[in-house]
């Protein structure tokens, strides 16, 4: 069975992309969640770029085989669940949806860096900084693109639920939880992606997480 | 026809990443070089970071189809000629292959941003920042359970030339520009892909550029 391995559900927003991924793979799986209360901490704190690194959530893992990165699984997962679940059908579709997902794994740093994933908090709403105004009007153009060239019928950017969703459903939270200004038609995605079975499992999870703060002990010299 | 657009040859790591894999592919292309001197040369002279974002080399397109991120390319490529050109067989090894270019994708910042690609230039040798270090160590460790693993009687990290390849060869004109240290086995893999056919045309076009800086006026009040 595979098993992936994430970090706390509330804050880890890579690891919300590799679990949506195996949701949506269909596959069965075990997930085990690694507190991330260790050297990490002060990295985790600044956002979320560390994650994809060394050694970080998400991992999945099938049998000897593993994938350390939420990008490498939802392709991996894709390969095994039979190509149908992730990437729109068409041709040009699948090669947007591939280059959003692409431009979201390495892009949009001050939005992440800035507006670190926490579900389970709602801040005051400020004006944001504008490099962060930036990054959104980016992923703003990018959504009503997708929308309009390949949403058809569906709620989701390419129809259905998939890849590209998943790679920005914590941008989603993130916008939510930080009043972050949007352009008129997002709502309504916005509200198709946290209103997802998927994603209601996983705020759920984030909500009702145990969050215990250990003690270290300050080394001695 | 294929249509890549790319940046200069001795600057844009990201634009070697995209030209290698149509190179790869083995389609006829054109490439179009557009020079890089606007309003990113501030950002492009911090790394290559900006690269993969909105309107950024390299772009390929396809007719109508448009792919713009150097990760999603080698995915565009890859199922255009055929799937036998870019990842390796074996379901393990693509898994491993697939994690280690979408970590070089969006991680390996030290590196890329304190050692930015030039091509045409030689760096007296200097102790790199310790963030650096760590990069290359990660990078060492990467290569070499690749080439163990998966090496096989091959020259390259997965035996044939590929998509990790290419989208590590930037990392390694880098090492050798700044003289950077790396560990005992990675001069062979280093020196296979800089006598790659696909690298040693790129080269020569670096360096054969021409380069000419504009003068640009400052406003004035």
């Amino acid at each position: 069975m595979l098993k992936l391995i994430i970090g706390n559900k509330a804050y880890s927003s890579w690891s919300l992309r590799g679990w949506l991924a195996c949701k949506q793979a269909g596959l069965p799986f075990e997930e085990m969640v690694v507190p991330l209360y260790d050297q990490d901490w002060e990295k985790r704190r600044e956002g979320d770029e560390f994650a994809p690194s060394s050694g970080k959530v998400p991992i999945l893992w099938d049998g000897d085989c593993v994938v350390w990165d939420s990008l490498a699984i939802i392709e991996f997962l894709n390969e095994a669940s039979g190509g149908d679940k992730f990437w729109p059908q068409d041709t040009a579709a699948r090669a947007m949806a591939r280059s959003m997902a692409a431009e979201m794994h390495s892009g949009f740093a001050a939005l992440r860096r800035k507006h670190s994933m926490n579900i389970r908090q709602v801040y005051a709403p400020q004006q944001p900084d504008s490099d962060v105004l930036a990054d959104l009007t980016r992923i703003m153009e990018l959504w009503a693109q997708a929308r309009a060239r390949y949403g058809g019928d569906g709620q989701f950017l390419f129809g259905e639920f998939g890849a590209v969703d998943i790679m920005f459903a914590p941008v989603v939270t993130r916008i939510v939880t930080y009043s972050l200004p949007v352009a008129r038609f997002a709502p309504a995605y916005m509200n198709a992606v946290l209103q997802h079975p998927f994603m209601q499992d996983w705020i759920a999870a984030a909500n009702e997480e145990e969050w215990v703060i250990e003690q270290f002990e300050q080394p001695t010299a």
